[in-house]
């Protein structure tokens, strides 16, 4: 018995909803990283902490006890300042394509360590491995350089920061602890500030495509998360942002990479657009730019330049042609009206079913596979007109997509939702607030 | 995917405080059993049933469903009525020997499928391996034939009762979801069940020594047990029985075989005797012999020629000597005075300590270990007066035996309880409730 704790003792607190002390939980982290707590354990644990939740103190220790479980990068040898940033996922999100581009065309470093995609929402490597050559995999030498000389880099995530948080968040996803402020709060900072970035902007998403549906538990993880960073010295923002709807026109993932092209190009969806001009100008003040011009280096091409230097630096040919799905269906309005619900999550599913997702964390994604919305919220439709475009290797996939997209839109007459008897179920605003 | 559930999702219904549906829970139980759901799942699943709770709807379909995951037994060849007995556990809790062959000597087959000892609540098995020879392990048709022949078997069970519950009740050891109504009552009941006993009487313990120590909980697990019983066709009695203090005066397994003993042979603490009179009452009015006279057959030698046959049948030596343990220490009373505080945990944990019992599955027990009492809550004491002696194989053992003995006594002035300004803290009547 060499052990400062039994686990079993710890788990029977928070059980009953009392605390862990500093050490209990530094403990209980490090045992697990070593494999002296088994998963079984730590799952009960982390049900246990879905239920009693945590106090701030205790969500404080546990973030600070896994950045201890691993390694730290330091960026000190970069001369340009240091700015991340981390969405916590929705449909149709490929903001950070155009978004680290944008802001290292201003001369600031933005070193995206990106995960894959599980369940219904997509990840940025998946997005950028559409594109032929593309490595996501980089050495810490070649990352450290492209991160001085371009500024931006986007690629995976070393196994060597945070390793418990690696664990514990691959354990949440089979045991129904996902949706849980406190855990995804120190998964999310953990890695953030072993990365060893100094400022951090955080896109905290809520609504029917997102983690948390309600913008009060949003706000809750935005504020978590900005006192954790805070408290460990990094500057931290959170935009809380509406994923009541799918975000673009793209869902997938090549299609996400074109629509991403479409708005360093200077063109793009509005929303899309919107966003990634307000996280950049959140970045470039942190970064100590707070008047940047950040749609004139959309419209003037310099964001694109960086792109392809980024794209390229890791192999990727910036011109090389994206891969096209072998099957695609199209879905048309059924009526003349106004689409006057969207909602998110079916869009996601779908778009996995369609091989866009995987189910399993080795599965491979179809990279051409996805949906393409030909109408978004709010916008007047016409019967027959393309609704949308379903896209996959695979026809037998077409029946279960259509399934999960049963009640993902409705129309209705144009006069009634002018007259307002019908409301536009888009969720409100795009960007809600704002937590510093 | 032919599974017919998401194991995630039915982990979140129950997270969330739902109800899983009959199928939901047969389908979890099989998975689970055929390794299809993961110990790390199930843990969570177990952790949000502890403290979301079931409906009585849902224990009744967790112990349909475990009893379907093996084999019945079939005791319909036997000419006698069938009862079984189950305690729930306490220290000193030697009740099963001498009953069973009390109540077998009416003429009643009392087939007794017990386990092993695990932390501070000894086994019954462990126990009886005190005899020289005695062996635990039995052949079905030993089984029966015993049983039909003696009428006591106290034998192992074979995994093939029951094996969820098996799984389970090993997973909830190390996960800190033991002391869970729904958990224990589906796991006790589905072995009973399949057992194929007639009849049953359940010995559901309170207080410091028990699992549950609020009588109230006590009684909702009494309730709930004999609910599942009866809803399954086998006549089911219990009693509510206080393990404020250890049972009898021997702790241990060698101490505790020759306090059953005393009692088989007319003697005995008085507690034990009582409790087994008690309990032998309801297994015989089970059996149809609600007027049985049971205190005659222990003066008598009747129960105690079972016993003998029912030693010599699993190849023990009823007159073997029973081992004894190489060093012994006692404790003497500091003051005079009268016993008022003798909490069963200390004891229980103390002979633990001292080898009785084992911290891991398959670790030995020493039979000699353990903890004689020399005088009893309610009794007066002499300064200088043995209190206690602790016996073991290896004296270094005594030192952390001792720790766990802080605070297992208190001594108070015999006017002051004479006076009733002390209470002797003995948590009440030995037997507190009957539930039918």
């Amino acid at each position: 018995m060499t052990e400062a704790f039994d686990v079993v003792d710890l788990i029977r607190i928070k059980r009953d909803g009392g605390d862990l002390s500093t050490p209990e939980i530094d403990w209980l982290v490090d045992a697990y990283t070593r494999g002296v707590v088994g998963d079984e354990q730590m799952a009960a644990w982390a049900m246990a902490v879905f239920i009693r939740g945590m106090l701030p103190r205790e969500i404080r220790d546990l973030t600070r006890a896994m950045i201890a479980s691993g390694e730290r990068l330091d960026f000190s040898s970069i001369a340009k300042p240091t700015v991340d940033k981390h969405s916590t996922g929705g449909v149709g999100d490929k903001i950070t394509l155009p978004l680290a581009p944008l802001v290292a065309a201003f001369g600031v470093a933005v070193p995206q360590l990106s995960g894959r995609g599980l369940g219904h929402t997509g990840g940025t490597l998946d997005k950028l491995e559409s594109i032929p050559g593309w490595r996501a995999r980089l050495s810490n030498a070649e990352f450290l350089t492209q991160l001085g000389d371009i500024g931006a880099v986007i690629s995976a995530a070393g196994t060597g920061l945070a390793p418990a948080d690696g664990k514990l968040y691959a354990l949440r996803d089979v045991t129904g602890t996902v949706e849980c402020i406190p855990l995804i709060a120190s998964s999310i900072m953990s890695k953030k500030i072993a990365e060893g970035t100094a400022s951090l902007v955080l896109d905290v998403k809520y609504g029917s495509g997102a983690f948390l549906q309600d913008p009060a538990r949003g706000r809750e993880l935005a504020e978590t998360m900005v006192g954790l960073g805070t408290d460990a010295g990094v500057g931290t923002v959170a935009l809380l942002t509406n994923m009541h709807t799918p975000l673009g026109r793209a869902i997938g993932n090549a299609n996400e990479v074109a629509e991403s092209l479409a708005v360093l190009a200077g063109g793009g969806p509005a929303d899309v657009v919107e966003l990634t001009v307000a996280l950049a100008r959140e970045m470039l003040a942190l970064a100590g730019q707070p008047d940047a011009d950040v749609e004139a280096a959309l419209r003037d091409g310099r964001a694109m330049d960086v792109w392809r230097r980024m794209i390229r630096a890791q192999d990727g040919d910036p011109d090389g042609a994206l891969p096209v799905a072998r099957e695609s269906e199209t879905i048309v309005a059924e009526r003349d009206g106004v689409l006057v619900a969207q909602p998110a999550l079916p869009y996601g599913i779908a778009a996995w079913r369609l091989g866009a997702g995987r189910a399993r964390k080795d599965d491979p994604v179809v990279h051409a596979a996805g949906i393409d919305l030909h109408a978004k919220i709010g916008e007047p439709v016409r019967a027959g007109q393309p609704l949308l475009t379903m896209h996959t290797d695979e026809p037998a996939r077409f029946a279960r997509a259509l399934e999960a997209l049963e009640g993902a839109w409705a129309i209705a007459d144009a006069a009634d939702v002018a007259a307002g008897t019908v409301a536009v179920d888009d969720g409100g605003p795009l960007v809600l607030d704002r937590i510093a």
